[in-house]
């Protein structure tokens, strides 16, 4: 790496579903304990995975122009519509509905995340950019204890990851041009569009975001800045 | 106060030049700092005032239309560029200039300001609410150590203060109603547009903001449903 990579870097910048928190045990604790206190028979983990087979196939349809941008709360609500569907699950009020799409507020993060970040952002700009909207990443932040100097993202931006206005706008209004900020993700698509875009690149795999048996992600397929195993040793990586 | 009052609000928000942060004194402090470098002669104070008294009919050029929306950093810019000649200043280069115009990212808090923002964090979001753009607020942040969970205001909006928008907006963005957020200023005027919109208020005066010859902003000029003599104060009246 040269010597004065460091120097012009200003924002580290982070996807935060799978790559900060761990979306599947949440949700999938959160079903389960919903399904106990109501009395209905489900696999939250199953549950968990199902919601999440949705995600993509919702933002596709904001990135093709068929809906005007959506916020990502009301792309899960109607997903989870479905999903409540699919497992014939008809026991919930509104109000329950309503909570449960706010378990994505109530993420927890992976062990090492919220001590990478805090020692991150002594010297650096940490950020969100990702495909959560602002009032889930902030509420995020609150339960989980997420460090951000700035929450950026498919909301600031009007456009879903990995449409390259979603990088480039989170860089904009950080006045920064993107070599002077680095994404941090666990998955090599989103890295991929990053450093399209500009954007360094750090890969931290999180080889069991979709459980035990997942083969996507597990090592980077690009030559990415940096590849760390959690973020303390991208802290360090870092200089910080 | 309600009882339930507190329970409804969720989100505090900051207007932050003259409220958070002390920018004359501050302005003053890089303009004398820079003329004892290059060996010119100058008033700081005065040469701040001069330059905040261009403030306001910058963002009217927006907020008429005249001027599509222009983040507070180029705004800041134009009125340095006529100040300098105002004051016949002519030995700054292009990157002296740039320097400068970025001591509004580098503006010092009010004595009390972390410390009652980071009580009032312990259980609200705070955000910042300002006409400055984001940039120019995480900049400020890092420097001041303003612990802000999420950047709101005028640049997110689209649209300068006093107009709706900038306040409806960022209540938006955290998918809250304008009743469960407070606004939280040192200007009259702020407040009422904030209260015209559905926010709750919080007066807390910073009568020397303009100096010592400061009439304005001394005393709530409305029933605001908080006045406190500074931060600390405004925490322990929000039960922090």
């Amino acid at each position: 790496m040269p010597m004065n990579w460091q120097n012009e870097l200003k924002a580290v910048t982070f996807d935060v579903f799978g790559t900060v928190v761990d979306w599947r045990s949440s949700i999938a604790r959160e079903v389960n304990s919903l399904a106990e206190a109501k009395g209905f028979s489900v696999d939250g983990t199953e549950f968990a995975s199902a919601w999440r087979a949705l995600y993509q196939p919702a933002m596709s349809r904001v990135r093709s122009g068929e809906l005007s941008f959506t916020r990502l709360d009301v792309l899960h609500r109607m997903n989870l519509d479905q999903v409540l569907e699919q497992f014939g699950i008809e026991e919930l009020s509104e109000a329950e509905k309503q909570d449960l799409n706010r378990a994505w507020h109530r993420l927890s993060p992976w062990p090492d995340a919220v001590r990478g970040l805090t020692r991150i952002k002594n010297r650096f700009i940490v950020g969100s950019l990702s495909n959560g909207n602002v009032a889930l990443i902030v509420n995020m932040a609150k339960h989980a204890g997420l460090p951000w100097d700035v929450v950026l993202g498919a909301e600031i931006a009007g456009h879903y990851k990995p449409q390259p206005e979603a990088y480039l706008k989170s860089a904009e209004v950080l006045d920064l041009e993107p070599r002077q900020c680095m994404l941090v993700a666990a998955h090599n698509s989103d890295l991929l569009a990053a450093a399209a875009c500009g954007f360094k690149t750090a890969f931290v795999p999180r080889p069991t975001e979709y459980g035990p048996d997942q083969v996507t992600d597990q090592s980077p397929e690009a030559d990415f800045d940096i590849v760390a195993e959690d973020f303390v040793e991208l802290a360090v990586h870092l200089g910080c």
